[in-house]
């Protein structure tokens, strides 16, 4: 087993924990906004990592940065530490106004991202950028006070915790950084991924006085508000499983009533538990319907090359022995993805980065995704937003406010509002990325551009390049680049034309 | 004398009111960041009228605001009660996708403007428009807490009082509005003189999903972190002086050290209490030099057709009798100015709007505005920047943020950074205002507007027409309706393009 193939694996596992948390306590209720668009990009090595392991031309530093930028309140004055990570060694230096590629951290630590985002290191050299790595407000060292839990008990400190502040954060920050490199000429470009590629392309949106553009990968800033339907996300999912193969979606489609006629009778859960193998005994189907859905959801997310998750599923699931029952089967599919285990554990560990990203789902990230019997191979299971509502009031005692997002970044009609307005911003996906069903898949205006992949998954572009990569993905990655680069080149033609009192 | 006369008057009496509030307590060490783009358009018979007294049309609202948009702390989930006001005589209904013409309510009661700023109902007919009149939180009827200084006390209830927070309610309201009167087809164009020009122009920028295009009338909006020269305000004033008349101009530019000099001996304040009929003693020579310094700014900024109260200072002046000293000179213009009275005002009382404002401008809104010798007719007094924070801490016990506006709006190269994005606003400018040296006067682009009148002074544009309107006024009207009309006109072929599936 190589090593790329046990990052996969560790990333999958990743993301079951991450996507298990919301459910638990409310069964059937409660509808996933995960599997969340994180843990993408972890290298399993440098993941626990802190960022004195990094190599040496990665330089950590903290900014001051303000707690509240919105208020002028005595809390608002208070300050915290944002850790950022700056790599000077391809850098142009200060007089060369070569540009600064800024990476704009999610929900996650900052350390596991900077030797995964390959995209920025691997491109460094042919623009001689100096990169940037900042870290989100609230996760990893950027944290105002104390632990994770300790901050969201506390109704004070938590209220800070939102993506405007965050972007706010970057803005203020990246002038720091630029008079600090003495980089005036340097023109910002931000890259994200996931939720950082929203706050990349909501960033452009709203700093543009900053950032001259921005690489927003895999962001689904349409799953707000009903923009989406809701079972976009799942439709994907189900869509990846049948171009795999369509006796496997069929299985699949098919094991759900099994599982709760199963259930449904005496000692059928205790069948059940030994049937899969669970580390503890299930306490209702759900518990094990729930299990399968976010395996079934994670390797379509990160169905990545070489070994193409999916299809490694899919061959356990088909290729089990002729006449096999349905569970057999699926749980094959299971040994075929996770190796043979003594138990198989459907219970998750909270972290921060699920923790933190629940808050923020219950504040304003509010991502009505929801399975319908109709378009997906999985059980019927839509999203209630007043059960969402009641379920964040129950945990932090306070409601979401759904409308936020759209009201403050837009999302409607965007082609409508934005083709003539804004510019430089690229929307990347792959269409195998079941969030790619809420990401900018046409082209905006010839400054607003979609490139896309058909057999692309989640941020696959931002990842470290590797020899194993197909062409598709190879090009993805130079036609981004080359958008970059006729950015940069625009912008000091302009710079020039401008000095020389000339129409840019 | 005629309303319009009369009106002047007051207009000028309110803003001496307003400049002087900022003074007193340090005289020589704080700058004026006033006078202020404020109460220029309040006619006498509607400034203390509530709303109630308006023309039934008029229909007055209250909208249940969000404190404060940026937090999800306790304090957040608070409402407040936002005051607007819908004039719908004119629109073209639900249906009729007719434009909604919203006022962005900038440092004062909202009541004031709405008769004033004819723009709005002078031009609803030809559009059909839907007109609405916003106030701007903390003034008159929209303030969450108490009277002003009950407000301003409290370190806690004033940090929410901002213009990221205001552009936000505005954005909330505007989408409610939009509901309410089933206009979803309806582009909205805001419209805002001064203060609330920047609010116009910075909310076309920031919501573009919301606004169609912005009216941004006198937006002084690079009068900020050193983007315009100090003196700019100053000098503008100065050379309104030396048009009107070369003699006038020379006479002031003199007074001052003449003042000075008399203050300066034995009962030389007594004398000059007496000489400038004072209500009372004046304190220094300072407060006389304020004064005058004062009258004359407001002349300057709202010298307006068809009385031009510059001229009429200055025919005070060089109208005294041949030989006369030159502090009867001076004191002839204020005569000429203020009319006969038994004695002369020199102190001010505090209202809302003075009060608010210097919280704004205490907190965000720095403008460093000074006075210098060499460029203007006035005795030299910079804007010390340590000074003025200082100040700020003694009265609030916080620091401005003088970083912060250029940070969340922009404003340092905004042709380098405007030119490819934004679109669809006018930046509307009188030369003859003084506060146009901060404004945008070249076109950024071809949907990035400047128009301005060699003669106009400030937000003149969008006052109610008047039969006395010089022609290059009603041109400028025209201009523009026309680079508006277009908006529509292409935002409704635009909308219509899209749903018959071709390009915008």
């Amino acid at each position: 087993m190589n090593r790329l193939f046990l990052f996969q694996w560790f990333l999958l596992l990743l993301l079951f924990i991450f996507t298990k948390t919301s459910i638990s306590s409310k069964p059937h209720k409660i509808p996933r906004l995960t599997p969340l668009p994180k843990n993408i990009i972890q290298d399993p090595n440098t993941i626990t990592s802190s960022s004195s392991n990094l190599p040496k031309e990665f330089e950590t530093y903290y900014y001051n940065q303000t707690l509240d930028h919105f208020n002028y309140g005595p809390k608002s004055y208070s300050i915290f530490k944002q850790r950022y990570i700056i790599n000077s060694k391809y850098w142009g230096g200060s007089n060369s106004s070569s540009p600064i590629f800024a990476y704009l951290g999610a929900e996650a630590p900052i350390d596991g991202d900077i030797l995964g985002i390959g995209f920025l290191t691997d491109f460094a050299p042919r623009f001689k950028a100096l990169l940037v790595y900042m870290e989100h407000r609230y996760y990893g060292k950027s944290r105002p006070f104390g632990t994770m839990e300790e901050v969201l008990k506390d109704e004070d400190t938590r209220g800070y915790f939102n993506s405007e502040q965050a972007i706010a954060d970057y803005a203020e920050l990246l002038l720091h950084i630029k008079e600090k490199y003495s980089a005036q000429n340097s023109p910002i470009i931000v890259i994200g991924g996931s939720y950082g590629g929203m706050l990349a392309s909501w960033f452009r949106m709203k700093y543009p006085h900053i950032a001259l553009g921005a690489l927003a990968s895999s962001a689904p800033i349409l799953y707000f508000d009903n923009i989406t339907p809701q079972n976009g996300y799942y439709s994907i999912v189900s869509k990846d499983f049948k171009e795999a193969s369509k006796s496997c979606y069929r299985t699949i489609r098919k094991s759900w009533s099994i599982i709760d006629k199963i259930a449904s009778r005496k000692n059928g859960l205790s069948y059940l538990s030994r049937k899969f193998k669970t580390c503890s005994h299930l306490n209702d189907s759900f518990e094990l319907k729930d299990y399968l859905d976010t395996t079934y959801a994670k390797v379509a997310q990160y169905n990545n090359p070489p070994s193409y998750p999916v299809t490694v599923v899919c061959g356990g699931i088909d290729g089990a022995p002729k006449g096999s029952h349905i569970l057999d089967r699926i749980f094959a599919g299971i040994v075929a993805h996770q190796g043979n285990q003594s138990c198989y554990n459907t219970s998750n560990i909270p972290n921060e980065t699920s923790l933190g990203w629940e808050w923020q789902t219950c504040s304003e990230m509010v991502m009505p995704i929801g399975r319908g019997k109709k378009d997906t191979m999985f059980f019927s299971s839509p999203f209630n937003l007043d059960d969402f509502i009641d379920d964040c009031k129950s945990k932090y005692g306070v409601s979401p406010r759904p409308h936020w997002i759209t009201t403050y970044y837009g999302g409607h009609d965007i082609k409508l509002i934005l083709h003539k307005f804004a510019s430089n911003i690229i929307f990347s996906n792959g269409l195998r990325d079941p969030y790619s069903c809420a990401g900018v898949l046409k082209n905006i205006s010839h400054s607003l551009q979609a490139v896309y992949t058909r057999n692309g998954s989640h941020c696959l572009d931002i990842l470290s390049a590797k020899p194993t990569d197909p062409e598709w993905l190879t090009m993805q990655r130079n036609t981004e680049v080359e958008i970059i680069e006729g950015w940069i080149t625009k912008y000091h033609a302009d710079l020039n034309a401008l000095k020389h009192g000339k129409k840019p």
